[in-house]
């Protein structure tokens, strides 16, 4: 059991250091909450509509970005997931690293790009499973439109994965809440696992962005959501063993057929 | 673009002339109504909480049973989807005969058997993808438990299958709510189909069933449905351009990795 924290934060696009003081603001409310990791968007070290600067402030995990991420996190004696560009030679990723109690950070690159605008900017990565382990729990890590994918998500669970963590950066649109709420609920629910979905809010000079963050459990109920527009930190305990009941009920990963 | 009808209905644990007399009502007013395709829940001409007497109960699909069944769809001119406990030699499987415009019987048997009674019952089968042409779309087919697993829907929409029938019987519980509002949306949202799930109401001596049938969209809206106990008939308008908007939003089967 622990607490985890996910901030739902208005990216100012390009600006790395801004980025940096709002996830150490969080961070510092994070473990004032006695929260152990803090979850945040899609590429918020550089906001995700940054466009061509993308290119230009992509850094390795060793680089500079990651390495005030680490210290944040040392900082505060938490763990923290934070989207950033990921470069690897001629390659950009868009990546999350996972910083502050296992050594080294642990990043995971996303595999399914939505649209052209993330095409123009990152090469996509080969479907992965990568699972950290942290505070005695097992969180597996998919980035946006990957954990709109059930594939994804049940891969993650199928390798012991207790909880997913997802940073996005889902605008606002018609089909928004469906996905922010309904679907990220059924993920969780179809797994019997919890779900954390850390969005931006707020708009850039190229998208607007859905809020509606949330840390939904293994029962498909909400155990912490954000309205579309508040620039906020959620706060939930993950805890399997208050969902043994559902767990019991929904037998899903016991019942599923070898040959799916 | 066709019309498609869903029956809610208490079925008679056990009395197959009963459940066939309810469903052929059903199928009159399918056809007053100008639909073309009638579906029935799972095990409608037995009952599913018909118990033991569903092995006595069990025939093959050119015995007598599916014979009334076809001949109340040849009357109405229209097709229907019913379940029904399938004898193959020593074994009997949940099964649903689709039958009345394609020729011969269409039969699908379940592959994922939810809990002790059906496993008591039933012989699970393989995984299959059992798709029926029917006034030029493709529909799918399931029952009940099998469309809670993403892979199974997925499997039929990666074949081509524009809309999926799912026959069910849903108990009334904590969770029925979830699976046959959220659940049955999300499915149909994440592969961009029609979903069709129909459930039994009332209760016989086993089982209190969950109602709440519904007809999704491919946009994951309702575009139709029954509240928890009434016997009813639902209908809808199966037309996948009227969702090319979503369709071109949502690209979940072109942008799928190969490697899921």
């Amino acid at each position: 059991m622990t607490r985890i924290a996910l901030v739902q934060m208005q990216a100012k696009a390009g600006d790395v250091s801004a980025n940096l003081a709002r996830i150490a603001g969080a961070a510092r409310q994070t473990a004032e909450a006695g929260a152990s990791l803090l979850v945040a968007p899609e590429l918020a070290l550089t906001g995700y509509g940054a466009g061509d600067a993308i290119a230009r402030l992509a850094e390795p995990t060793d680089g500079a970005m990651i390495g005030a991420l680490e210290a944040i996190a040392a900082q505060h004696d938490i763990a923290i997931l934070a989207g950033f560009p990921e470069r690897a030679g001629a390659t950009v990723y868009n990546s999350a690293a996972f910083v502050g109690t296992v050594g080294h950070a642990t990043v995971y690159r996303k595999s399914h790009l939505y649209g052209d605008y993330e095409r123009a900017l990152f090469a996509p990565a080969r479907p992965s499973g990568v699972i950290v382990e942290h505070a005695g729990l097992k969180f597996g890590l998919l980035i946006c439109y990957d954990v709109e994918f059930p594939e994804n998500v049940r891969r993650l669970a199928k390798a012991g994965a207790q909880a997913v963590l997802v940073p996005t950066a889902l605008p606002a649109g018609d089909h928004a809440a469906f996905i922010a709420r309904q679907m990220i609920a059924v993920r969780a629910f179809e797994n019997q696992i919890f779900l954390a979905y850390a969005n931006h809010c707020g708009a850039d000079a190229l998208f607007t962005y859905a809020g509606l963050s949330q840390i939904a459990a293994p029962d498909g109920t909400m155990l912490a959501g954000a309205d579309a527009v508040e620039d906020t930190l959620l706060i939930a305990t993950i805890d399997p063993s208050a969902f043994a009941g559902s767990a019991a009920q929904n037998t899903y990963l016991r019942d599923m057929r070898d040959e799916l």
